[in-house]
Parts: structure tokens; sequence; C-alpha cells
């Protein structure tokens, strides 16, 4: 994966460019911190590949990579919080209202999701890739989006495992592929895709959020706690329901394995496409 | 203000159009809750009327004065979360966590930050306007801007009455001056305005904001409770640095008066600016 390691150093330094450059302001320490701490970058990487398949720049389209790794943040910052998730630890490290109190930690969430969209309208492409890039973030991060997926997770947590399988489908849909959805279809865009090739890029990362989710479910349950990191059983514990519980394992993995297929099978509309296959099997077939 | 009150209406109706559409999802009753509990709509006119003066349409321009209605209300929200404020009550009505729980009126200020750069995306406006008002709207309402007002905010009341008044107007100038300058920016955009008329409508609305808030300032120690509607002295018992604590009353109505002079003159540049000159006076000769 040279392509996907070249391609996260992009992005970290584009990241640090953008939050590093002052340190006038706690929150805007607190919005790096938060950046920073890493991850895969999967989000940032897809829009880049998805760019770089079209035959666009990959550098134009780093301010975009950019925006959509900053939403990804302003999330994990706001979802750990003590009124959602209430979670200290984040990445190993303390979670960044830990590290800078709730107010700046609210403040910092709000600040990298509105930099997001700082970064789009600056970027060196054309006025209507950047109004469409716009557009497809603010709606797959918003309300009928991301934060729709987050509300129905809040719900979902007070029913318990009593919700249909039909509710857990679009929540997992909205919470996990949106987002991804807006990284591929934004990619597209950046590499001069036409309509088809934008929503081919949203099929695919649609059926790869599912996939990813339910493999989660899986391991939640089959995992090994060493290779996982984290201790199995925790959602049966919780009451959480999952693909598991609702539908058993046998068909869990069955339905895993149908959205990996139909991602890559999404996939196959590209050529040059290998990159992103490798990528997809890595996500999918894991153990952890 | 037949005007005026013609253009509220017309917010007011948008505003309905883009929250009220499904009942969904608890957060989008809450974006609706807090969007509508009313106010005075200052920035929504204002970027109308500039729109206006400058000969723009202003249905056209609508979408943008939404979104910058869904900035304030968006900042509100937060505002009064308990990490910040702690403000149980929000014009006369339980504020948004008060009805909803924090989460959800977390997830509701995160949605309403998000929709207005939909409403921007989304309006019929060619794509330079759009992204030159997504430009503007993040830079001004983000870490550089308002929420960089908000940090500083925080800071002072941790230093009481120690702050320079440097400090304080700086403080005052990104927390309320740059939101009206992103309104005033954007109706300068709409309207067909150049390079010069936008940075005369900022030049406006930094000073009417930096005058609104130093009258807010002079009313907490000379206003009359029953016409304020809220007890006087408050920032003194507080230990709130204000321009009156700093400067004393009678400089402080100097600096009043002369950046209420500078956001008139500022006006001047405009042909058309009587409605803008009457609302201002309004805004600034008042009691309350």
């Amino acid at each position: 994966m040279k392509q996907m390691n070249e391609y996260i150093a992009l992005v970290e330094g584009a990241l640090d460019k953008a939050l590093g450059s002052t340190d006038e302001y706690q929150v805007l320490r607190a919005m790096a911190y938060s950046a920073e701490a890493g991850g895969k970058r999967i989000r940032p990487v897809l829009l880049l590949m998805f760019c770089r398949m079209l035959g666009g720049n990959v550098n134009k389209a780093l301010p975009l990579a950019c925006a959509v790794e900053m939403i990804h943040t302003y999330s994990l910052i706001h979802d750990d919080l003590p009124c959602m998730d209430n979670d200290d630890l984040r990445r190993g490290k303390p979670s960044c209202h830990k590290q800078f109190g709730e107010a700046t930690a609210l403040l910092a969430g709000d600040g990298l999701l509105t930099m997001a969209f700082s970064m789009i309208a600056g970027a060196d492409l054309p006025a209507d890739v950047r109004i469409g890039a716009v557009k497809v973030l603010s709606q797959r991060a918003g309300v009928f989006g991301m934060i729709g997926g987050q509300e129905m997770d809040l719900q979902n947590e007070e029913k318990g495992s009593s919700i249909s399988a039909e509710t857990l489908e679009r929540t997992y849909a909205l919470k996990t592929s949106a987002l991804l959805q807006s990284a591929c279809e934004m990619g597209a865009l950046a590499g001069g895709g036409d309509e088809e090739a934008i929503e081919k890029a949203g099929e695919y990362a649609y059926h790869l959020g599912l996939a990813f989710q339910i493999v989660d479910d899986i391991l939640d349950v089959t995992g090994d706690e060493k290779t996982l990191g984290k201790p199995i059983g925790s959602d049966e514990e919780n009451g959480k329901a999952t693909f598991v519980s609702l539908y058993g394992l046998k068909k869990a993995r069955e339905l895993a394995s149908a959205h990996s297929d139909k991602a890559l099978s999404a996939l196959q509309y590209f050529s040059g496409s290998g990159e992103l296959k490798t990528l997809t099997e890595n996500l999918l077939f894991r153990e952890n």
C-alpha cells in the first residue's frame, strides 16, 4: 500500500498546515490535537484514490480530503463529550474534553466543522466543483446523513435490542456510510467524473460502510480480544442491537459478504481500481 | 420599517420550509424549535437589505439569509449548554437542551451549522457567488471569527476585569461583529457588488457590532430594568470587564458614538441606503 501511505502523509501535512499556523487560541490547539491524533485516514485516502483513478490532480483535491477528515474528527470530539458517549480516551490518548475541558472541546468540534467548508472554498478547483463538494459534504454530514444516524443511534440505545433490522441498517447507513459516500463522491467530483461515476462512487461507499459495520458486529462476538484490542461481547452486555443479535452469526456473515461483493462490484465500473480493491479487501477481510 | 417586516416574514417562511419538512428525527424538531423561537432576525435582514440595495434579487438571496440565521441559532444552542453558559431559558422559552436533552441539543447545533452550507450550495445563484458566500461565512463564523470570539470570552471570564481594552475590543469584534460582517458581505455578494462594495459592507458591520456591544455595556449600568427586561448591574456583579469598567461611562459613550458614526459613514458609500440607515439608528440609539 505504497500509494496509501503516500496519501496519508499528504493529508497529515495539509492538516498540520491548516491547523498549526498559530497557537493564539486554545481552541485551535484542541482542533490540532484531535486532528493529529491519527487514525487510519480512510476517508481522505478514499477521496484521493477516487480523484486519482479518474485522472484528477491529487494535490488540488487535498483541501477536500482535509475537509472530510475534519468532519470525521469533529464528530469524534462531540461523540466523546459527557452528554454523548462520555469517553475519556480516544486512540489511547485523553479525549479532547479530557485534555482541554468541555467548553473548548465543544468549540473545537464546531471549529473543525466550520473549517471543513473553508478548506473546500479555498481549493484550487473550478467554482462548480467546489460548490458541488460543499453540497455533497453538507448533505452527507448533515441531519439527513451522519447527524441523523447519530440521532438514530441515541434512540436505538433507549429501545435496546427491540429495534428492527431495517432500522439498524438505516442507522449504519447514515452513521457510517454517509460520510464515506461524501469522501468517494467528492473524490470523483474532483477527478472530473460525470454523474454516473459519482453515483457509482457513492454506491461503492454505501456498501463499504455497511459491510464494515456488520464485520464490526461479527468481530464483537467471534473476535480475539488480543487481536481486536478491546473486550469482546460488549454489544451483548450493553443490550445493543447488532446484525448478529438480530440475524444470528451465519446470516450476518452472509450479509457482510453480500455488501462486500456489492462494494467490489461497484468498483469494477472504474478502470484502474486496483489500489482501491486492495484497500477495500484489507478493510473488510480483517481480524481487528 | 415595512421592508424589514416583509424581510422577516420571508426569512421565517424559508426557515420553516427548510426545517419543517419532516418530523422523522427529534433532532430536526429541535433545530426547528430553536430556529423558530424568533429574535430580531437582524443578520438575515441585513443580508437581504444589502442585496436589495445593490440591485440583487432578494428571493435568490434568501437561502444565504437562512444560512446566517442558522449559524446564529446554532451558536445560541451551543452557548446555552451546561458546559458553556448553562442557560435554562432563551427568549422566554426553555433552551434547546432543556426541551430536548443535551445530546439532541448538541446534535441540533451541529445540524444547523452543517445545513447552513447546504442552503448556500442549493441557492439559485452563480457558482462563484455561492462559493464566495461559503468562504465568507465559514471564515467569519470559524475559529478566526465568531468561534475565536467565544473562546476569548471564556478566557476573559477566567481573567475577570484584568483584561486590556484591546483584548475586549477584539473579543467583541470576533464574537459579534464577525457574523454581522458575514451577513452584510454575503448580501453585497448576492447583490452583485464588487470588491469595494463588499469591503464597505464589512466595514459597516464591524462598527455596527462594536457599537452595539458597547451600548449593551452602557445599558447594563444606566438602563432601566423595566425597559431593559433584565436586571441592571449584572456585568459588574459578575466581575466582567466591559467598556464601562475599563473606560468609564463618559468615554464608553464617546466610543459607542464614534463606532456608530463610522458605521453610518460606511453606509454613505452606497446610494439608496435609507432603510439601512434607519435600521442602524434603531439598533444603536435604543433603550433596551
